[in-house]
């Protein structure tokens, strides 16, 4: 039979249910998807690819998903560090935000950021930020897939007055991607802190009628806790779930601070917890009990947040500390594993976004979303398990090829849709900019 | 005037007493050490190179102290995940070791780890292996700075019968290599639990009346002072003071449990503390309190500890992972700052073995270690802080140059003194001998 294409590689580390490696086995793809996995030797009997790719070093591996970014933010990496999250947020972002963030700066930095995630092996991204059509452009041309989230915050910004205002432009975005196979949309209300009720309302009532995800950074450091007990009477979490919003179609991003009692809720409600370690480190934002989560059924996805608050786009270095920290916090190093690890870079983040039918694992029927790893470096050798190797010892480095929907986005470590001389020439331009003033 | 070496890189790091980073400045080099550091057309002027080295893109810097590994178990890198620290090493690595770990052993990973350091900008590192003399010659093979921990441990190894025996062979080897400026040696019990009183007063004893450092794991785990106090009535940390060994020559690695007046402690006796992060997160041994130690003035190095438990000796993943969990730590995203992680990951760990008039800052006089990072690289711009890009951002892939008291021993990521494919293949035979029996 004809196909697209053929990829041989040394290993296929599936990430389905059983967490299958294979040895000697190809991934046959075929019109974006994948339609078989199966031994080498059967595989050169039955089709007939117009592409091989053989890849006798490298490990093949679902791409990895990033369940909490704000892309556009790339173009202020590194310019305010070792600072408290309201400090960095109140004194330093959105400060440089309402000076900057304009409909450019959003195409622009989307752009950087989704440059970095390709070449990390990030083939899905779920972002919240002001000018949500620049970033679904920059996605568009790119050909990366995201799921795109329609901010909603109280006050004005460039981007609209309020509330009402940003609903209705991210309700027209949603209708205009609406045929778009790689892109999808969630309600992205910023924060508890930062969102009233009655928007909060409307997004639920609105996620629940159009099936949508809800995209929300919640109990991010204990002084939000602290605040919205002082304020509202109620913890954050029970806020939210007095106003409905607490289902399968909720991202909680960050969860610093939970009970016993908030952990089960969750796991009733079947709400995900994208869970941000590098972030929440360098914020002092406080240790997610990622174990106890896991423990609980709750399904944990991973997230680096943007690039001003980690900062890199490294889900593969986000992997690594996942399962690190997740052991000290639990004081047991059998949580977490490797194989853990790399089911919350992929085919838990894929479930969070409502997209476990169509990526986060290489299974016949799905998209063709995958990245090669190369493990012959002296880095990942000797090598005794190809999973242990790249969750705690490869770099983004080895990541040498990422397909989406079967189109290679990097080939050999070159990008195929994105020129980096451009993205280079646009950053610096920008750093000029926001460094003279800054 | 004519001189070996000048190096023109876009910025000098140069990790002095004022954090200075300079800008178009050249680092003079002449028999071995830094005999400038001046304005780019001044130096044009001042001197006649034999060697000019151009790094438009690159940050010069100090070239990073691994104040805690164990070479040789690059071999065993990723045998055994996931694992709490007593069945990591009683049921898994004390097994393999004592079935593999003979001279060999100890040359060949010796040699893969030190390709590794190479590869990722350390140029000086502090071990405790058994088959010293094995690491001591992989030291002199590659060029490479290091400070060979002279073992001793109560039971009988391949290496030796007993803490007499170690003791010897160790202050043989110190003879031997005494002539080596790029070789000091220091006494290396392994822990509290492993070395009895006796052995522990000849070392102190010895160091004393030496002059030599004395580098040991120590209150790694709860576990480990638990048992002491059943055991001994004493803290490891208080029966090491009864027996004399805190002093300014002792390096307590790992630390993570300690009471404040232990940190006192600590700071009057001007004992070293060796930090090791991602070795204390994934055996979830727990967390060293960093802020504290360097808040009350004691000494804070880092180290990777062996491949065994980390998995990679990647010195910059340390120093960002070191200030990342500093800070959740101490709930206070300002305490460990990049520039902290950066001299905590140079001249805190010259300063430690006692070699800080000689390494740790690029200053006149010093030797020339030094390495070179590409910041020019999308993931490091837009670029507000070279300090910010090298901790948070960059990886070791980035490392580009790497000398070793004026010899380059990576140029433009190719190394000069070990063959790659070599080492590979030594990697792969040994994988398949302890791969088919683990």
């Amino acid at each position: 039979m004809e196909i697209e294409l053929l990829v041989i590689p040394e290993w296929v580390i599936t990430v389905n249910s059983r967490n299958q490696v294979l040895h000697h086995h190809a991934v046959a793809v075929d019109d974006s998807r994948i339609v078989d996995i199966l031994p080498v030797s059967e595989a050169e009997k039955r089709y007939r690819p117009r592409q091989t790719v053989v890849l006798a070093q490298q490990a093949l591996l679902p791409g990895l998903v990033n369940a909490h970014t704000h892309a556009a933010m790339a173009l202020l990496k590194g310019l305010a560090d070792d600072l408290p999250l309201m400090e960095w947020l109140q004194n330093h972002i959105w400060p440089a935000e309402s000076r900057w963030a304009d409909a450019q700066f959003v195409y622009d930095g989307s752009r950087l950021a989704i440059a970095e995630m390709i070449r990390s092996g990030t083939t899905c991204f779920n972002d919240m930020y002001f000018f949500p059509e620049q970033t679904a452009k920059a996605v568009q041309e790119a050909g990366i897939r995201a799921c795109i989230g329609l901010i909603v915050i109280d006050f004005p910004t460039a981007w609209g007055t309020g509330p009402e205002d940003y609903l209705q432009k991210g309700l027209a975005l949603h209708d205009q991607v609406a045929d778009d196979p790689l892109l999808t949309t969630a309600f992205a209300p910023h924060a508890p802190y930062t969102v009233s009720d009655d928007p909060l309302k409307q997004v639920s009532h609105l996620a629940c009628e159009m099936d949508m995800p809800i995209h929300m950074h919640v109990h991010e450091t204990a002084f939000e806790v602290q605040q919205a007990l002082a304020q509202h009477d109620a913890v954050p979490l029970a806020r939210l779930d007095n106003l409905g919003l607490l289902d399968k179609h909720f991202l909680a991003v960050h969860m610093t601070q939970l009970t016993d009692e908030e952990i089960a809720l969750l796991a009733e409600k079947g709400t995900h917890v994208i869970h941000c370690p590098e972030s929440n480190l360098k914020l002092a934002s406080g240790f997610c009990p990622v174990a106890k989560l896991l423990a609980a059924g709750v399904n944990v996805a991973l997230g680096t947040d943007g690039n001003a608050s980690n900062n890199d786009l490294d889900m593969l270095g986000e992997m690594r500390t996942a399962a690190l920290i997740a052991k000290a916090v639990a004081h047991d190093a059998s949580v977490v594993s490797a194989a853990q690890a790399l089911r919350m870079a992929t085919i838990n983040g894929a479930t969070a976004l409502g997209l476990a039918d169509t990526i986060g694992s290489l299974e016949i029927g799905k998209a063709a979303d995958m990245i090669a790893v190369d493990l012959s470096a002296l880095e990942t050798q000797p090598l005794y398990d190809p999973v242990s190797q790249i969750v705690y010892c490869a770099n983004r480095n080895q990541v040498t090829h990422t397909w989406v929907a079967g189109k290679a986005l990097m080939t050999q470590r070159e990008l195929t849709t994105l020129n980096i001389t451009e993205l280079l020439a646009t950053a610096q331009a920008w750093q000029q900019k926001i460094g003279a003033t800054s």
